[in-house]
């Protein structure tokens, strides 16, 4: 039985695990589509094309002969302006037909396949059901878009929608058993650990992917889920592992390896970073948020291919000249991340060496900047504006698009940048103060890669506002370990400074744009409002719709139904008692008198409908009663009217209530539902509580 | 207001960080001392005496003039039988001097400062209140004894009690602000925190902490508390590494680098020593709950000086012949996981060197195992039996005691055998099928120390019941990350190993024995039982004591209170309707008669008590009546008499219920009491229910 379960639970990550690998492959032939194509194969990416041909290394790769590029192949032509702009157009037209494939097909397919899918997964796993949202149309359409967005260079990742891909998968598995699809509890458990297994897959980070799950993702999560993500992660990315998709057994995507240690004057330039994460963040936050209400609220929301194919050109024609554009987010991350090793050929190793120098390859002493150095600052100052302006505006068109990487580049690039200052300011002015200590001349004192892998942790942590498993991914993405101070300062700093401009991270503000009723429970509650201060009927009000235990008739709740759109009605003894008995539910009563009208006999519009055990005792001529006891909710859940709505908020949260009823000894007084919650939030933050939308 | 909350949240890790600090350097000396002293400054441990005495390297630290053995100090000798025998006896006299001071201490000033102290955080965090448990004579007397138990040499370690020592630090601080002194829920989420940080500065392993709280030591653990924690764990961490107790600028108390990946044929192997460690906690679970039974239940229990003064003296005569228990314990461990480089003085590095081969320092091939390596083999099966009957009947006697290093000892002897073990006949057998692939002559294929480490894990894992949290501290201690996928796979092993012959870690078997009333949240209780049959009062007991809302005379109340020993009792409208309006604590009943009886004139046996806002309408000379309203929770928690005991002990577990009244259509029927619900789970899981004691 234990192994039988567990083994369930093994097989849900096993189809991420998988799919995983086959993007990741899709995606390294794609993104080298855009630049050439392999002779001996065309399903030959770039790498496998110049290692299949020739073994020649990695360092020989440009000069692999069955690699061609397009103006190679179309006009016999590798260098000059007419070959540039040749490849600039194939580029570019590669490009616009990814992206046209992905819009479309998401437009037709599945619209629920677009954007990261985090928001709306966060919003499930609290209890709101969004039908069709974890089906298996999206399952495949998104993983196929998913190829095609990232292959087509715009500024997204597919870390963000590969955990609504795992989500998917593990919605399939969990209909497959009644068990699961019967218990919107246990099929919530099973989501949780899909989630694990997707940012596992994402990233090969399996701890990291636990934690996101526990502190991003998921609504409430027992410990029983725990110890599931963690299997569930385990099994993902062992599955990973073997299919090896980077090609170095190591579960790491960008592994890094430094030499020296960090001192404690560079605590300074991480806080700094740390701060920019921060502003980054809520800049980003605030623009996208913005620009996507426009989208909402505007004719451009009609036009979403249109929208796709210009921000796609944009890109493309903008990203092409920059080589820190032009490479993939991912490739770029990992070139900024790495430490300057005797055999980097990378533009941002340009230094100029020491003749007199003989050093082992590990331990390089800082050195004076080269031309390419200079260079390639300049570069990646352009490119980091160009993808802050970028991701703004493609993070929630109608494709699938993540956020990690592109946070993380941005992060990585500034970082960078300020690592390199730093070293140069070291290697220039070894007599400071500040520096004298720890930096003397011919030491290996500055990593600028350390600054690159500070500054994305702190950029990814502005804008999801993760603490604990923003520092975990980043020591399982790198390696890292010993750098969980700095990590972990840059994190902290980031969350500061971005939540003193507002608490939302941006699913949270996704959630709130697109107005799902979720009820954070990061937000406290310290009002000091009661139950009775928010249930409705408000004061001047009509009276509930209540339900009585044995004197309706079928037509009377006919009516009712009819007039109201309640999700469901208190039943009380009685009109002048009203004192509550239970909760039935609309659905459930409309299904319940269809059927009986059908096939019970006797039933007719006059008929009373009864909720107790025994009938009540009618006139003699009167027809056949309903009894309907089997829909009774007999324990709806109940607070008097003092609670403090204190109590309440913490009530729906951790029991992940959608309503509750009010009494007063015994007596029924209202209701208080989710909705009514949120607005009643909504209100004391003095915030309009008809921004809460509800779609 | 956010930095100085956050401030605040800083402040508390401090402490238990400097005192972690100075714990380390206390225990460094003392140890060294049952050993000899240092003549340039008898405060020096033999390390510190040998680096000032004159810069000698590590390796010829046994040469160093200024350390003397007692008996090179005593009798000038520092070779022979006699001189043998001397430093036997000093080591046993000191260790039992430690040992009667730790335990008369404990005994005479603070009896709540023995064990490790998790049970009881646990319990306390679950809702449950023992006084003194986290006073600051207990943060005083836990941490004096503390070192000198670990010096005395005893088979225990300093990890557990460190997390009672962070949490008395918590405690302490949130006393000095009212903001957390007043409000329970709060006050447990800094002692959360606390326990973050305690492990945090036990290992070094911030992240880890973080974890271990969520998922070992905290009941409910809001998002909120989680980034606290981190902070709380950042800052702890941060004053250990001020304070570097280790001396190597890490963080990282078992500090590892191994050469060679590891292979899917060596799995097997792994998932060996997770099956090891499963049957390990299951047996020391087993056999230390029934010794620890007997010590409560027989005359043993009467002399805990005697116990441990006997325990020490065994401990010390049977660990000072074998160098492997005569090591502390984090010595013998960071031994078993170091990977044999080319210097390694160690009896485990003991191989036959090819005189052939010349290779580089790091990348040594496997070797036949020399003289050293069998002689090791012998004592460490030696001191693996040992440790593992003296560790049982270590854990429980009444000084501080933790876990966390028997057990990764009794692994990583386990797994250092294994690991050889598997060298060997890889190196023996290249032409084996299972070998053939991963494993040529030449080839540095098995690393021993890896196998230590997995060994660690798994039997930690046994006896803890962690997993998430498991994983990370193993790789924050070793900064093994590359080795996530052999961890964790001998983590879930062993957990399901173990779980299959009970479900309960160590922690929970000790609640258990000392019967706190502790909800386990891990437990699922799926049984299809109703409120109404675990209320009280069952079916022909007495009714319900109750107050009636304002008919009742202060002498009646009187009376009640005496006869009764109930927490608090429900207020009714009247005995006839029994309509609840509300719950009267017994503690705040009594004080409110009381104080009225003293102050307020008019106040007889006689007088009405009434909670409803306007007195009652009473006979013209009737006596003063007495308005308690002010003492009324009027939102007492309720549910119906047909509500699930699943829902019930959901409720109960998420909203840290002490009890819940029970009530039909507004009338009160009954109470449930948290005992009621433990009662009624041990009696569904075919447990006597009497064997919950309560004391």
């Amino acid at each position: 039985m234990l192994l039988f379960s567990l083994s369930r639970h093994g097989a849900i990550p096993l189809l991420p695990g998988t799919l995983a690998g086959v993007i990741d492959l899709a995606v390294d032939w794609m993104t080298d589509l855009k630049e050439g194509v392999c002779l001996s194969a065309f399903w030959y990416s770039h790498e496998q094309c110049c290692w299949t041909s020739n073994e020649t290394t990695f360092e020989d790769r440009d000069k692999c002969p069955l690699w061609q590029k397009w103006s190679e192949l179309l006009v016999n032509q590798s260098e000059g302006a007419s070959a540039y702009i040749l490849n600039y157009l194939m580029y570019i037209l590669w490009a616009l037909l990814f992206a046209f494939l992905a819009v479309s097909l998401v437009r037709v397919f599945a619209p629920y396949a677009c954007g990261s899918g985090i928001p709306e997964i966060k919003t499930i796993l609290s209890g709101f059901i969004i039908r069709g949202y974890l089906g298996k149309w999206t399952l495949l359409i998104k993983t196929v878009t998913l190829v095609l967005v990232v292959s087509s260079g715009l500024s997204l990742g597919k870390e963000g929608p590969l955990v609504h891909v795992a989500c998917c998968c593990g919605n399939f598995f969990s209909s497959l058993f009644s068990k699961y699809s019967k218990n919107e509890g246990k099929r919530r458990e099973v989501l949780s650990a899909a989630a694990a297994a997707g940012v596992s897959v994402a990233f090969g980070a399996p701890i990291g992917g636990v934690l996101f799950s526990l502190e991003e993702v998921s609504y409430y999560f027992p410990l029983k889920t725990l110890w599931r993500s963690f299997f569930a992660a385990l099994v993902a990315a062992f599955t990973l592992r073997s299919i090896n998709p980077f090609g170095n057994s190591r579960l790491v995507l960008f592994y890094v390896e430094y030499h020296t240690p960090w001192y404690m004057a560079e605590l300074f330039p991480f806080i700094l970073l740390g701060v920019f994460g921060g502003l980054w963040g809520t800049l980003f936050i605030r623009c996208n948020i913005a620009w996507c209400r426009r989208r909402k609220t505007t004719r451009l929301g009609k036009y979403p291919v249109l929208e796709v194919i210009a921000v796609t050109a944009i890109t493309a024609i903008i990203a092409y000249p920059n080589p820190y554009t032009r490479q993939s987010t991912s490739e770029l991350i990992s070139e900024l991340f790495n430490d300057c090793g005797a055999l980097e050929s990378s533009q941002l190793c340009d230094y100029i060496n020491d003749p007199n120098m003989t050093r082992p390859v590990d331990d390089i002493p800082d050195r004076p900047a080269g031309v390419g150095v200079y260079t390639a600052m300049w570069q990646l100052a352009l490119a980091l504006i160009f993808k802050i302006v970028v991701t703004i505006f493609t993070f929630g068109m109608k494709i699938p698009s993540g956020l990690f990487i592109p946070s993380m580049a941005v992060g990585a690039m500034a970082g960078r940048m300020v690592g390199i200052g730093v070293e140069q300011l070291a290697y220039h002015h070894h007599d400071w103060i500040i520096f004298r200590n720890w930096c003397r001349p011919g030491a290996d004192c500055v990593t600028p890669g350390l600054y690159a892998m500070v500054g994305a942790a702190a950029c990814l942590g502005g804008v999801t506002r993760m603490t604990v498993s923003l520092v975990v991914i980043m020591f399982e993405l790198t390696g890292g370990l010993e750098y969980i101070v700095p990590l972990m300062a840059a994190a902290v700093t980031s969350k500061w400074v971005a939540d003193a401009f507002g608490k939302e991270g941006i699913y949270e503000a996704h959630i709130h744009l697109n107005g799902y009723p979720f009820l954070d429970v990061k937000d406290e509650f310290t009002h000091r409002t009661l139950a009775t201060d928010v249930m409705r009927p408000r004061r001047g009000e009509p009276p509930l719709s209540v339900l009585t235990q044995d004197s309706m008739t079928v037509e009377d709740v006919e009516t009712l139904i009819k007039e109201t759109d309640y999700n469901g009605f208190p039943v009380v003894v009685s009109r002048d008692s009203e004192r509550l008995i239970g909760f039935a539910q609309r659905r459930e009563l409309i299904l319940a008198i269809k059927n009986a009208r059908q096939r019970q006999e006797g039933i007719v519009s006059n008929s009373i409908m009864y909720f107790t055990e025994e009938p009540p005792e009618l006139p003699a001529n009167s027809p056949h009663p309903l009894k309907l006891r089997r829909i009774l909710n007999l324990s709806p859940f109940t607070v008097t009217d003092h609670t403090p709505m204190e109590t309440v908020v913490d009530i729906f949260r951790k029991l992940g209530l959608r309503q509750c009823l009010v009494t007063r000894s015994g007596r029924l007084l209202g209701i208080i539902t989710k909705k009514d919650v949120l607005r009643h939030m909504a209100q004391m933050a003095n915030q309009d509580p008809e921004s809460i939308m509800f779609n």
